[in-house]
């Protein structure tokens, strides 16, 4: 046995597994302590050293499995997933950027592709996705046609809600949402243009609408699936065996002819 | 072969399907350029001229169309939503009406009866409408007694929300959405008149009531579509097979007597 | 065939029907008509004394019916609905009460006992009623026991929102729509009392998981009578048809031995 | 017959039962009286006595369960659930902590455990639970993740919103629930940072796709069980009756050769 074979049978088993969850637990634990100014005042140094202890074991961790299975590593979404986590919390962001420091919780997602069960459930997502495609082309269309009817129609006056194609683009998702639509929105709006509403009530319904019909068909979708799934093997199995004993009959029937 | 039957056969090959999707797309974004101030400034006669050309290629594609198919033309559903889109695009509104302008976006739905994919799921919504038309009925009712009993209770004290029956109607329905029912328009009323909770929470509840049971008829109907397509057509072929063997079982036994 | 057989027969007539659809409507255009000032100072007294006669059709119209099944009339749901909504309009609110006055534009709703259609969608709504009446009844004891406990915490503090029992149910009715929730109510009350999300976030948490649980009960309840109607007639005659032909199948060996 | 066997079959009787149910609904009642000033000055002394003595019939009632099942008592969850709220009635809050007295009420909620068909409702919420466990788990970590970055990128600047772990996972609940997210939240915040909509447009997207996962779990779950126990012992029976006759058919076949 290889090297290279010997440590992918060390990744696999149970003990490196658990070790790794705890270490994503512990390393979740120390960078929530991180935001704590009294913690940090208190232990600072301390935490930042376990920080990079954590980050360090991820490092030996990826860099075994990409020993042990080479460019066959990147095959795998998950191990891309891993990578691209555990990259981003190596670039020199420490003094720099707070954004860069602020991503380095993403690496508690690495949970997720560790723990099989969540990692079922977001396998679950993605795989609804594709079935949802068209709807979510029909509504981003949607989306890019109200932004620049709302930009031309009343970006004069609200500057700030409706003044260039991407300010629309948030107001509309906003609206969409049904946050402060009227309220915060569109009664202000139509004490300037009476009739925005004509524009935004149709807006609102096609787009709720659109995303009460993404609901549904993705009900139908895994009802579909489990039902397809549930109780067919039983009835398959019996079709067959009727099939297979009306045969007999007509057989033996011909035989006696 | 005619001109006429040229000009269709042309029409339908996936090269000049292609050519107009990408029109549509470039069309989509040369109004999205229109709507930026500095584009404009920099290059606003050469992005005319193109929004023009890519009108003139619409026009010219409904023509042939036109031309090909003369008034059955007419007769698909989509053809007149073609027609109309870029009917109002010709209207004379460029140096006019605001409005008119804004419209000229609308002819991106394009994309929507070109893109089969697309135009399903547009088809998906429309045949979903009528099975829900008596309940979009039953809240027009709701609606427009609401919207007369708020004008005639609230309309003096509130000349606002509820001055006249279309002031009422759009105030009831951002009720209905929940958007600032209660602190933005149900507590200042019931500072004047303490018992208007007594109209507007069963409003609420009705309203809410009817749009779960659209919800809900709407997953049962397309459940039931799904499920009659599904294994039916194996269901009944194993049937049809099941009885036809149980009826030469019964003429061989009754050849025999 | 006496006079109160031909009533009875004149009343079910196609005619009759439309009449009264059509008088409904009338009716409901001139209640509409009466919120409009401008339209009252015009026209009033013409307005008021066709809504008096359209309100004696209904009269006379329900007088008939009662002449026609006497006793048996209030057998009927809607015959009683219908007649308390006529009712409340021949309470003589007319120089009195405006709520009263309000109210008569409840008799558009009797267009619903009259449509079959919307007939069945209100019968479809209360049939779905009593399925949810456990979950119903929960939520209106976890309600009052919220409301006893707000008022009692934060009623002291909040008397505008928690003051009374009345007043407390009526903001968690608020809350439970998640209309204004946290910046409108919960912030205000943690500036006082820091700990009150641990009230009203579980608060959310439950209500809005037994709304969810109402929907999917609904939605479980609907497939499920759908389906039992569906394919199953044609299912029973297919096993009925088998279990013939196989008995007869057996009939037959019996015979021949 | 022991006196065990008699206080147990006691509490069984139906009249137990109902004067269990009596002896809530009253508490119930007076509870929420506490809770008005006037009727607190009026009949105070009255109205506490009342409540005492309805304690003391639960505790009793709970101290006989407690005799006639001894240990057995805490095998049910639901006698736990009776324990700990009539336990907490018993800690001397009366004159202290206004929590512990408000707490109280938590008393109405014993009315779940006594009558079977809000019984069975709570125990249906609560078999769903662990069927969601795995989206529930994600859900905390995302909203961890989201809280520490949160907290990071924009707690110097919003100390009220984003100050600590707690305030940032608060608002993130906030802004799940989409009460103020943009008006009150999101639109102040991007006036700083204005990139911040990259950070809460795709955490609403992804927990409301989680919530909507949730949902649609949910849905097929309860339509799978409902489906399985539905005409399934009709099909069995069917299906074993085939079987069987053809079995029958094949013997005698058999046995005239």
């Amino acid at each position: 046995m290889t090297l290279r074979q010997k440590t992918a049978d060390l990744l696999a088993t149970a003990w490196v597994r658990n070790f790794i969850v705890a270490v994503i637990i512990f390393n979740a634990i120390i960078l929530g302590m991180e935001t704590s100014q009294s913690i940090m005042d208190a232990a600072g140094p301390l935490i930042i050293a376990l920080d990079r202890i954590c980050l360090a074991i991820f490092v030996a961790e990826l860099g075994a499995k990409l020993f042990a299975q080479r460019l066959q590593f990147f095959r795998s979404g998950w191990n891309i997933f891993d990578f691209i986590i555990v990259g981003v919390s190596l670039v020199p962001g420490n003094g720099g950027l707070s954004v860069l420091r602020a991503l380095r919780i993403l690496r508690v997602l690495r949970v997720i592709s560790v723990v099989p069960s969540l990692r079922r459930v977001v396998e679950g997502f993605v795989t609804a996705l594709p079935g949802m495609g068209s709807v979510f082309l029909l509504m981003g269309i949607v989306f890019y046609i109200a932004a620049v009817m709302a930009t031309k129609l009343f970006g004069d006056a609200f500057p700030e809600w409706f003044g260039t194609l991407g300010r629309s683009g948030y107001s509309l998702f906003q609206i969409m949402t049904l946050e402060s639509w009227s309220m915060g929105i569109v009664r202000p709006v139509m004490e300037i243009y009476p009739y925005a509403w004509a524009f935004f009530v149709p807006f609102i319904m096609v787009t709720t609408f659109a995303v009460v019909n993404l609901l549904v068909g993705l009900i139908v979708n895994s009802m579909q699936d489990a039902h397809a799934e549930e109780g067919n093997a039983a009835t398959d199995a019996y079709r067959d065996e009727v099939l297979a004993k009306l045969e007999a009959i007509e057989k033996r029937l011909d035989d006696k002819r």
